[in-house]
């Protein structure tokens, strides 16, 4: 059985959720932050990279969502929210899944880039005009791509979106988006997200708001 | 025939050398940053994103490195560089796809929340203080992988090594270690990597000190 080390209020929700989407039994295995809100010594210890989500499947302890993501679809849900190479859709879905990494990377070096200097000065900065535009040029292409399908990876739901949502609901402390009516396909996708039965469940779990099982 | 559309001195190189490694035609458009060192317009209104590498192939023009090596490899290249999911090696393939994305990530908010505030200050600034954990922590796995694996997606050449060689290669500027006698294993790997016909090649086409053809 998979054991999912879930750090609170963070990104390790999202396995949760996968986990309930498949329909797969889990053990999870919940960390508090530390007061300075550092993951403490004990999830730093599970791997190198001290990152979170980490799983444990039998000998094998691994870390990065979106190779976790991908990996239990693939081993423990044959295949059945990953896009298959064949599909018109599998370049698309291979696009989405990177979307979390490129947006979160964009959103923290913008944000870096601008704290280093005052408003003015940071317009003449290379680094903070590129993800500056970045960052705008993703948002375009998110609207864009939920104007031609219902779901990221395409006409169904995937992984894709299990990788995505929490761009959309929870990086506003970030400089994410406010997902208003100027985004509207974006919108109407994140209302079917939130809707979907195994991510309310996933969330109540081991969402931000959910706290340690006593 | 895929267009790969490369940006002069960025990781666009990597199709190059992805294209040189299957044996597959392709066409380079080649692309020269401006004096300010960012990409051209006429590059960023190839895709909303703005990101190098972009490629073309048929009607679809997508972005991203790592959705784009795995497209080629799976699409064009028979699956011949990608790890197949029933592989003891396939968790670690997905991994080691992320690295780039991962190191460069934390290397770029590492140096940019250093930069923020004086030395003394940015031990006490908790992103700072994650993200060298994080970047410690990465080249601490990349040694172990490479002590248990002669590439990063196991005993064979993979796109996980076209993926992260860059990373070992060419961000010395930006904060990456050098790879030197204090990471045996990752040294005696990139002489492996760098000794590849098909690298040569490919940086000699496309590297960041090749130039646009006349």
């Amino acid at each position: 059985m998979i054991i999912v080390h879930h750090l609170g209020i963070s990104q390790s929700d999202r396995i949760v959720w996968l986990m309930e989407e498949l329909g797969l039994p889990y053990e999870l295995k919940w960390y508090d932050r530390g007061p300075d809100f550092l993951a403490p010594a004990e999830y730093r210890a599970l791997h190198p990279a001290g990152t979170a989500p980490i799983i444990e499947d039998g000998d094998l302890v691994m870390a990065e969502s979106t190779a976790i993501v991908e990996y239990i679809s693939q081993r423990h849900g044959e295949g059945r929210l990953s896009v298959p190479v064949a599909s018109p859709d599998y370049p698309h879905y291979l696009y989405w899944m990177q979307f979390n990494n490129n947006l979160q990377a964009a959103l923290f070096i913008k944000r870096s880039s601008q704290a280093a200097a005052d408003p003015a000065a940071a317009q003449q900065n290379p680094i903070f005009v590129t993800m500056s535009r970045r960052v705008d040029g993703l948002y375009v292409a998110l609207e864009r791509r939920l104007g031609e399908a219902a779901y990221l990876g395409g006409a169904d739901f995937s992984c894709a979106d299990i990788m995505s949502a929490f761009n959309l609901t929870s990086l506003a402390g970030l400089g994410a988006r406010v997902v208003d009516d100027s985004l509207p396909n974006t919108k109407a996708y994140l209302q079917r997200i939130v809707s979907r039965p195994a991510y309310q469940k996933a969330m109540a779990i081991a969402g931000p708001r959910a706290s340690k099982p006593l």
